[in-house]
Parts: structure tokens; sequence; C-alpha cells
């Protein structure tokens, strides 16, 4: 170990902000998040006494029990529920594929995509053919009928954050079915969108393109998929078996989760905090987005531990269904709509617990002219960029409805994809002072937010 | 997960650097480590072939070997030892400690600190005191004779830097056990230097003041110490027994291994980079310190293949026996000093090989005139702040012989202190991304001085 000749740098800046009073405030929210966060004893409650939250799942259910309890314990004035029908997909037993090359047969670590359709009983056996891309699809067209495409495109390591890689890769996992269909596959195996160095294979939504016959579609582990690639580049002939019995259920009702704390000044004006309370099946749903979820509720229970009074009325939304549609964040906004309700801003946590490294907006520049400045009170505590590159998948719509500036907290991406809608996305991947960062970061948010509007 | 909508960012900023081909060549290096970083592989090799590597146990051997067969695979023109007599100590057994409470006995999670002498072959059993700080032990000298002492120093969670807390609490670490001595302690217990969730132990140096009796020295885990703590607080008697078999032989001989990479211009003139390849026992030494080992073998690597010619000539330094007293680096000093080289600039990494934040440097401000306004190169790949905390127990040397610059890499801390030191210190607890992001930014630092000079 290094000897440490560090100062303590408690109030390390100064500089050009709002006032000091502020930086002590959120030293404040700090010590009360560092010293009493519920934040890691919650996630350990929704992750291990709860699980999978699936949509549509018993866990759906019991999770939302779970978070109005939690929104009641961290002091919100009213807890309520608010409806949406939400898709009701079930994975219906073991996912399995098998490569087979001559006489040699090697299962692989696979695991069906959301929304997937199942086989039949018997599994389906077909060639399989390897993809690297949409464009050599098109030029292999020809190729694809009859055939099991394994679609190969992994993560582009070069980009230093990982969700630039998962954005451009996400496509196969999305559409590649479809695509595929198109010219006659019979089903895809795709490579598991992630950065990882193990072998868990990662689901995720797919959706199909109703103009084409619904083939099921898995995604396989990166070793099994490196293993696929290294076998074809030796062998002239090999064939898949794939076998699951996912299939979707009819729509069924879901909630969303809300606690509301009423703004003393403008309490017909909502500033919103939330991260989704459903997840993929594989794991716990830990750092997706059970985190989120954990953070948004300590925002609520600090804030008010350290003594604030809001102006406007904070809304911490557990959202529903954010995996497998998003209905709960059209709900909530249309509901907004509808009720012509004043919002004022709205943040989401949905990247994981890692630590805190930049919130990204969603709005315009005029927007931005309260909070550019503020950046300096976030750095002490690892938030040192505010960039535009967009929120998220639940303050989106409200942003798209009524026009206000959203944002998301980025944490750091490195360890993102290791777990994301794999097996291993539990609480012990998740680091407790990591995760109290998160909580910190968006509490200051939150605070500046409401004391100086936007 | 979060919908992204994120433009590519890899030329993000422009601004006030130096040169526009510098961002370019950063980007170079940073694909060259992305695609081919040897640095995750050599942490493999060094921790699960080598494993634990304290100094003067066998392993400091096997561990020079690898070093020097590394260097020379990451293109070393030259490859050679540098000689330092290394302190010899070692634990001879299983470390242990009771809690005897009337009837009731309760195993404790402990580990002997490094340098402790042993306890008689039976043991030593106690009452115990319980001591917050020095300040409670000067008020309560009079209650130590005979006594075990149990310090229990948390770190103070409220700074958001773990190295902040861990500079805090050591002193109870490193001189505890013999400022109890000095009032006739028998033995010392004391808390675990970590901010973990878990209950492993966590070893490190203690330092005798010969004035006193040695007593034995060992420390528990956190669990543990709050349960003492729980205990102490109900029950007016408790004791202790400790047993530890730990004990220091003769100093022996152990090695820098040092890579030279030769100067095209300035070849007498002299740019280190390193970290140490030792480590305490319980586990692989992974993130202390074989990251910062494999960080800046692949400074080297990466140069390199990078089409690098540097003006400077370059040394990568593994050095020897950092943790047990730092040998190797005063070593590598005086003989700088005793040559009359010239020495440029020296940069460590040993905080571990999580994404890095920061680079803290220890030197004049005229020192940084050059380096400063390099720091939007850095951006872009995670340090996003040059600070003057100091650097590291590895350089530190050099800047008091020799007046140079020196520098540390800065990573995330919420995660070291989890495993510093602790039989969790593994491989499997490093990220592959997270690790090569620290090489990329250490070898941009390294081809900014040589290229610029100070």
């Amino acid at each position: 170990m290094r000897s440490f000749l560090f100062g303590a740098f408690l109030f390390l800046f100064i500089g050009t902000v709002k006032s000091q009073s502020d930086s002590v405030f959120i030293r404040k929210i700090a010590d009360e998040i560092f010293q009493h966060s519920t934040a890691y004893n919650n996630l350990h409650a929704l992750t291990k006494n709860i699980g999978p939250r699936l949509s549509g799942s018993p866990q759906t259910y019991t999770a939302e029990k779970w978070g109005q309890d939690a929104l009641q314990r961290a002091g919100a004035d009213r807890v309520y529920l608010q409806k949406a029908m939400i898709p009701h997909w079930v994975r219906g037993g073991k996912d399995q594929a098998t490569l087979i090359s001559g006489n040699n047969r090697q299962t692989l670590a696979v695991i069906a995509l959301g929304n997937s359709v199942s086989t039949p009983a018997k599994g389906i056996t077909a060639p399989m053919i390897l993809i690297h891309d949409f464009d050599e699809l098109e030029k292999r067209k020809s190729e694809i009928k009859g055939k099991i495409i394994f679609f190969n495109h992994p993560f582009d390591m070069n980009f230093v954050w990982m969700f630039n890689a998962y954005q451009e890769a996400v496509p196969y996992r999305v559409f590649g079915a479809s695509r595929a269909a198109k010219y006659g596959a019979v089903g895809v195996l795709v490579r598991s969108m992630s950065s990882s160095t193990d072998n868990f294979p990662h689901t995720g939504a797919m959706i199909y393109n109703d103009s084409f016959p619904k083939i099921p579609a898995l995604a396989v582990g990166l070793r099994d998929a490196d293993k696929l690639v290294a076998t074809a580049a030796t062998q002239n002939s090999l064939s898949l078996f794939i076998s699951t019995n996912a299939h979707a259920l009819a729509d069924t009702v879901g909630y969303n989760v809300i606690g509301e704390w009423r703004g003393s000044e403008f309490p017909d004006q909502y500033i919103t905090v939330g991260g989704h309370l459903d997840s993929w099946d594989p794991a716990e749903g830990a750092s997706d987005d059970g985190t989120g979820c954990v953070h948004s509720i300590e925002v609520l229970r600090a804030l008010k531990a350290a003594g604030y009074k809001p102006r406007h009325s904070i809304r911490v939304v557990l959202f529903t269904d954010e995996e497998n549609g998003g209905r709960g964040a059209l709900a909530y906004s249309s509901e907004a709509k509808t009720k012509n309700e004043k919002h004022i801003f709205a943040l989401e946590s949905d990247a994981g617990g890692f630590t805190p490294r930049e919130f990204s907006f969603k709005g315009t520049e005029a927007q931005m002219k309260t909070i550019r400045p503020l950046l300096p009170l976030f750095e002490p505590y690892g938030v040192t960029t505010f960039s535009m590159h967009g929120a998220g998948s639940d303050v989106d719509p409200l942003n798209d409805s009524t026009g206000i500036l959203v944002a998301a907290l980025i944490p750091d991406s490195q360890r993102y994809f290791d777990y994301h809608h794999a097996a291993n996305d539990v609480f012990e991947n998740v680091n407790k002072r990591e995760l109290e960062l998160g909580a910190i970061n968006m509490a200051a948010l939150i605070y500046l937010v409401d004391k100086y509007g936007l």
C-alpha cells in the first residue's frame, strides 16, 4: 500500500458555486447517507427476499408491496399505486442449445431473449450460419433459409464507456430475429451483450417485426460464442440444436409505486426521481435496477433526515415494466399529460450502483442554465461531468410529453455489462459505498433543482 | 436498462491541449491496450501461478523470475536485478483469538500484523480493555497493565475517498502495540483497516518502538470487532485468548526487477514507472500490488507496440519489499543518488486496479507547469483531477533524494479497502477493463512527460 499524505479535503472547492451554504448542506446529506443509509439494506431485502421481478411474475406484486412499505418507512407523505397494463412473458423452463459438429455434441450456455417465442417441444435442429453484422446478412440472404443464424457482433472494446458499446451492439439482440426471419431463418442465437470475461448468457428484450415469421431467439455466453467462432473457422458444416419453452401470455396489470413528499411552496409542481422495480429473471436484478430503486428511496429518506423541506412536491417513482416495454413510464407520463400536472424535472438511476461519474441530461441548453454552474458542488462526490447524451427510458417519456428537462445518473460503466441481465446480477456484486455515493449525488441534484428551480 | 442515446465521443475534447496529435496518439495507446493488453493475463499468472509474495518467502524469488520474463516479453532492452537487504518475517502458522465471556468461548477472525512477535506456545489469555483512540489510552493508562488492548478505531466513513479514512486510522495498526506496551499491555488486537461489509481480518505492517517490550499484535475482522464492542457494552469482564507463532528471521536478499527501454535522445536520463512485487501473505496480492506491476509492464509494452520511440530511458521497476520496510525503494533511490543518475520523473501504481480518477503528485508547482495543461488529454479516459496529495512509498524516496517530481495513479477508492491485505485480495476481484484503463492513463502520462520533458 502506498503511504498517503492526503489532507482532509471535505470542503475542497469553493469556486463558482451558487453558495457556500449549498456545499455545507450537500456535505450534510453525504454524512447522513454514509452514516445512516438504508439503501444497502433495502437492496438486500429486494434482491434476497423477493428476487427476480419479471413483468407479470408473482414477484412483480411482492416487489410492489415491498416498495410501498419502503417508501412509507422513508417518510413519504402519501404512497400510492398507478396502474399500467404490462406484458406477461414467461420463460417456461430451461433454455438449451447444443453445437453439433459431426458426432460431437457440445452444450452451450444460453438463455432465451425476452419476448422470444418457443421452439417446438422437441427443439429445432438446423445448420448454423455465422453472421457478423446486418450488412453480411444482406449479402448472404440467399443462404439463410432453413438455418439458425448466429449473430456474433462483439462489443467494440475500444469505447471507453461501455454504454456506447452496448448501444452499438444491442440492435442484434433486439432486431436480429426478424431481420433473419425475413430471409427464412428458423432461429437465432445472439452473442450476449456483455463486456465480461465469463460465460454467463445475458437476456434482454427483443422485438418482432410482425411482417415476418416469429422465430425463437436465444443469447449465448461470450466464451461459448468465441468457441462457436473458432469451430466455424475450421469446420464447414455445423448445426445447432435450440430449445426453449418461452412464450407470451395475455397482458396483465402492474403498478408504478409512487411515494410523494409534499412541497411547502409549490405542492402542485413535481420533481420526479426513480428507478424501475421490474428485472429480468435469471438473477436478482441487483444492478438492474434494484440499485436505482433504493437510490431513489434514499433520496427522500436522506433529504428528510437532513432536515430539508422541499418547495416542490418530490415524487419517488418505482416504475413497473421498464425492461419489457416501458409501460410504467408511459403510464406515468401520459397521466401527467392528461391531468395537466406541472412537472419541473425528472431524474432516473438505471445504470447500476457503481461510483458515480456523470449526470446525463435530455433537454435544451436554456433548461441547463441553472444546472451547469452547479457542477463544482458535485465534484467532491464523484460526478465531474454534466453531459447531454440523453437520460433513460423511464424519464424520457416525460420529456417527450411535457418538454421538461430529464436526467440520468451515470456511474462508472466498466462492470455494468458484466452483470446486466445475467445470472450474476446479484446483491454481492454491488459495493455499499459506491451505492451510497450514487444516492448522495442524486439527493444533491434533487435538492438543488428544488431550491433554485429550473 | 436505460435506453442510451450516447453519441460516439472518442474525441470529445480539443480545448487547451498541447496538440491534437497527442490526443490522437493517446487514443492509439488506448486502442492498443483495450485490444492487446497483457495486463490481465500477467495478473492472472502472478496471482494464480505464484500467489502471495511476502518479503523473504520463496515466492519472493519466483516472482522476481516471473517479473524478468514478463519485462523481456514486454520488450525491455535490458532487464536486470538490483539488490536490497529485505526483512524476513514469517507467520509461522495459524493465528488465533478467542473471546472469553464467563463460560462462553467465541472464535474470532484474526490475523497477526506484519512484524508482530509470537505469543508463548500456549498463547496469552488476559482481560480485554476496549480503547477507541490514543487519547483514551492515555487517560486510562493506569488500567492497561497485564491486559490485552482492543483498539477499535473504525474508518471515518464520512470521508468520500477511503484513502483518507485509512490514513487517519492506520496509526492504530502501526503504533498501537508499543503505545499500549508502554503501559504494560501484554498484547493488542486492532480493528482491521477496512471499509468492507465482511469479516476478513486485514494484516499490514506494524512497527515496534524499541523502548518498550515487544508484544504480539493481531487484527480482527470488522464484524467480530463490532461483536466485541457489543459484548463489552453489556459484560464487565471479558478476556481474550490470542495465539500466534509470528516471528522475524534474519534479513535476507531481495531484488528490484528493472526493465529498461533505452531513450533515443537522452539515454542517460530516466523516467521511472513501477509497482511493488511483494505482497502480504493471506491472499494473492492482486490489488496490492499485482495490478501496479502489470500496469507498469503494460506501459512499456503498449508504448512500444504503438510505435513510440522514447527520448529518455524508461525504466519499469518492480520494487521489492514495499510492504514491510520499503527497502527496494530505498535501494533504488540511493543508487540513483550514488551513481549521480539524472532522473526526470517517477510514477507508481499502488492503489489498486480500479477505474482511474486522479494522478496525485509530489513536487513543486514549478515542476507542475508542463503537466497541468495536459489534464484534458486524460479526461476521456477517467482521470479528471491532478492533485498534490503526495505520491507513494516507492517513488517518494526518489523525490527525497533527487527532488524530482513524482506521482501516483489514484483509482476509485471505494473497493480498495475491502481487499487490502486480506484473504480476498484475489484476481477475481479485479476487473479487466478497469485495470486496462489504469494502464492507459499511466502510459499517456509517461508518453507526455517523455515527449515534453518537465
